[in-house]
């Protein structure tokens, strides 16, 4: 089955677009979806940015927002820019790789819709531990395992994975053949190559 | 009619893309286009960078260079890396502005076309003034007019005023109330704003 690594970062607006939308339009085209959550802020700070491009640059930053408004009411998406941004996203990156695989997407939708549809903190324990207790997964249990050792480095080594193979923001889809496309705005070109391209 | 403002930079790879497919679709839109040349450089300046962020970080530039190639070749548009990126492109700016209105988009086009197309330089006086006397331009006049004081300012003032609509990279569309659209991937959601909110 033809394979596409969905790479997404918590804090991303645009990982928001993308996870949304990417589960059912990667089944219509027959294609196999990897969730690889990572960081995108030692990536920004091996270029020298201490902060969202979109903090640094405000006219950039005030686009955005208003770019995910317009797309947000043509997808009938909740869109409520949370307090403070870019958001600490480490705990539930950690988390969306400490949870059962079967069960990222559907926590990875839910840490977004809370973040940017419903405006929530998402560096909050207790935001986290409803989310994980709403999805039926033990939610103490759940946290504890985020912040053990092989999580963190887990965590650490995606990250790493994502820069050696050239990854500069996010969403980034990569297909079985290192073809990498960046943006909500390219699932489907990335969705078509990975039909394209085949089996891994 | 409605209407659209297509700001562009000759030195821009995705103003390119987008230069040699917007006349089409937005007659198909019943959208009129004014075409707008301006200078990113200034802009980029104001804001810390003294290079193309392509080039100020490696992993976005070989990145933007891929995705060229592969939407050209969907497109069937000729892409070829010119030498030096980005290039100096004032000149071609000021000559789009000197010439005749109804002479501007075909000119554009064929700029673009030399440098990202056939990879030339766009900044050889001897490129633009073949580009011209194939338009049927008076190519000496042009160039004449295209350093004289009026139209040095008249340039300048668009990027001013790019700049103070928030403009940050190119190509950028905007709408009659003042919706902006960043990039060649967003164009069809522009003529669609346009077609929407219709009249001046």
């Amino acid at each position: 089955m033809a394979r596409l690594d969905f790479w997404y970062e918590f804090a991303s607006s645009y990982s928001y677009l993308a996870a949304m939308c990417v589960a059912p339009l990667a089944e219509a085209a027959g294609v196999e979806l990897r969730w690889r959550p990572f960081l995108l802020g030692p990536i920004f700070a091996a270029q020298g940015w201490r902060d969202s491009p979109f903090n640094l640059y405000p006219a950039k930053g005030r686009y955005m927002w208003r770019d995910m408004q317009r797309i947000c009411a043509a997808r009938g998406l909740a869109v409520q820019m949370p307090p403070g941004f870019p958001q600490n996203s480490l705990l539930a990156a950690r988390l969306a790789l400490a949870a059962p695989e079967e069960k990222r997407p559907e926590f990875s939708r839910a840490v977004f819709h809370a973040e940017f549809g419903q405006g929530k903190l998402i560096s909050e324990e207790t935001v986290l531990a409803e989310i994980l207790a709403n999805l039926g997964l033990p939610a103490a249990e759940m946290l504890a395992k985020a912040k053990s050792d092989p999580i963190r480095a887990l965590l650490r080594e995606e990250t790493e994975n994502a820069q050696r193979i050239g990854l500069f923001g996010a969403p980034t889809f990569v297909t079985v053949d290192s073809e990498i496309f960046w943006g909500d705005d390219r699932l489907e070109q990335a969705l078509a190559w990975a039909k394209n391209t085949g089996n891994p």
